[in-house]
């Protein structure tokens, strides 16, 4: 089979610009508008592949950057690739380690070839290019893969410019060197806050014929305005008729916004990371479990959610466990933060479906605190 | 009820000086000889109660030092207790205490009305006596409480002497204390490696009417010969028709040679503590899953073991979690090891069932590599 009959995008519904779709992967089929959890180095953090699944999680990200470093892509193939290596069974997506070597590494050389950077873990020198990009991921096998591109800071106009035609040439050779039908690779469109760059970006991308696109170098440091008027015009060129995917996004306004803006996929470490961070997501706001005042609070983080966590625990016993450092801490808040975002995700569905998504958006992103 | 009635001990069968046996307590029947996974700060290090259940676990100890100090009994105790605290629904056991003060505490100050010590969290400066103790043990509410007593190093038989003089007059002074009838409380025999000691012990702490009797001071520096030595001297003389605790123990090897010698309960850290530090508990021994040899070891820990981790994941991907240090490790390593331990008490079980236990033991300890 090849690739455009594997990666099929049906769109069941539709409300103002967003939409509620089916994509379907060799390893099962995704309900769009979709939260991957990112599992950066073949694990999301603290959390079981057994409790991503009873999550109802479906795509999963893992880093390119990092896996390439550590086992290696080498290993992950012999080991008969990421999906068997983590024991994801569920739709998998790579990243193309680009975002990584320009954010992480303080020392890399940029040229239209590639980048040289220096490894985080031990300090080697190592080379990416966008077939060297695609290979490793080839070798990792993940359903969705990307692009190889390169993120520029948000304002620095010249720098975005040069960056994004280096991303536009990449794009295409990143397609010249795919050789696996069972993995769409998707399209990064850039340009950071500057809507001329991004049309060019979206129209230039558009033209590639890619199964799916991406919408790279958003959340780093723009305003959430920015972000949004940059969704509206790219979107207004990305086909109709592929799957749209945000990188990095997000916080639960940021999902609704995107979703609201006729974004169809997201990932983001947010809900684990703040979970490390004792931090809880709520559809209000989030929660400093910290806080002196839970010490006694025998109400569960969110008495309207059903994760395990909220069903089996109180406040006080989460701040216990985050005040005596105990690992419990990060999986339960994990679990319920995952949540949090897998319901809204699954709710704002279900809203496009009943045609109600603005009062829906409406009334959520009245009620949410920064 | 009184205590008498509700734990009720049945012996089902015996073979040699090992019993298989029913304990009942409020929160469920206790199939002995049994494992108990700690809890120090309560929760069972980077396992869910949900994990926990699923490995089969029946009943956990958590440590009234640590909880005493965070979160406090009195917090417990506010928030329903510890089995709600922590939402672990079968039997608890809660220790005296006297253990962490004598052997974690380089600041203390014992005489013969109790124990004054420095915490290890802030340095503050608390006190525990025999009638402190029990207050304690009773805000937290677990079925099985133990006596406060002091522990010696295994050697010094003057200090032995002195220590086993205090803890029995603390036993009795205990059970003065208790007040729930929905706890039994344990006594304990001190008495070093001494056997005369611990005859003497043995005989004063059977003679108080106890529902249960524990084994202290073992396992703390001694040779696994002068331990079995001391099982033997003291089930000797501790009555038949009560359970014994072994406290403290154990490896693999040493939960064999203690249910021979007739023990009933077990606790130990080592299946959660050796996890946290990448070492596998097998039938066989123990594996450094650090190991290099491991890096593409498409195998499970063990093949013969059917925990979640087994049945998922191969070594080559425990190894890279470990080497990435990833959380998921400790969960994962946790899970297994404690199945281990968990499974070798039901096979001891069922081997005393059907009277095969000298075998059993003998084939287990050959294989059995220290």
């Amino acid at each position: 089979m090849s690739t455009s009959d594997i990666f099929q995008f049906e769109i069941q519904a539709r409300d103002g610009k967003a939409r509620a779709g089916l994509f379907q992967t060799p390893h099962g089929v995704l309900q769009t508008p979709v939260f991957a959890p990112v599992g950066t180095q073949a694990t999301v953090k603290a959390v079981t592949p057994a409790q991503l699944s009873e999550l109802g999680a479906s795509l999963v990200l893992a880093n390119t950057y990092h896996l390439y470093l550590r086992p290696g892509d080498q290993l992950v193939a012999e080991m008969g690739g990421l999906h068997s290596f983590m024991q994801w069974n569920g739709p998998l997506l790579t990243d193309s380690g680009g975002f990584q070597v320009f954010s992480l590494n303080e020392i890399r050389k940029v040229d239209d070839d590639g980048v040289t950077f220096k490894s985080h873990i031990d300090g080697s020198m190592h080379r990416f290019t966008p077939e060297s990009s695609i290979a490793i991921q080839e070798n990792l096998g993940a359903d969705i893969i990307m692009a190889f591109d390169e993120c520029a800071p948000p304002y620095d106009r010249e720098y975005i410019q040069r960056a994004m035609q280096r991303t536009h040439a990449w794009a295409e050779r990143c397609m010249a060197a795919k050789t696996r039908p069972d993995q769409a690779l998707f399209g990064i469109v850039q340009g950071g806050v500057f809507a001329d760059l991004r049309s060019e970006s979206a129209r230039f991308i558009s033209s590639l014929g890619f199964p799916g696109h991406a919408i790279g170098g958003l959340s780093v440091g723009e305003t959430k305005g920015e972000m949004n008027e940059m969704l509206e015009e790219v979107n207004e060129i990305l086909p109709e008729d592929r799957p749209r995917y945000l990188m990095g996004v997000g916080s639960p306004e940021d999902l609704v916004n995107g979703v609201l803006r006729g974004v169809d996929i997201f990932d983001c470490v947010l809900p684990t990371r703040l979970a490390r961070h004792q931090a809880a997501m709520t559809r209000t706001g989030r929660m400093n479990l910290m806080n002196a005042g839970y010490a006694k609070d025998p109400r569960p983080i969110d008495e309207t959610c059903a994760c395990y966590t909220c069903r089996t625990f109180t406040r006080a016993y989460l701040r216990h466990l985050i005040v005596a450092k105990e690992m419990l801490a990060s999986t339960l808040v994990s679990i319920h933060n995952l949540h949090t975002l897998l319901q809204l995700m699954r709710d704002l569905r279900q809203a496009i479906f009943e045609g109600r998504l603005d009062t829906f958006a409406a009334e959520f992103l009245q009620q949410y605190t920064l």
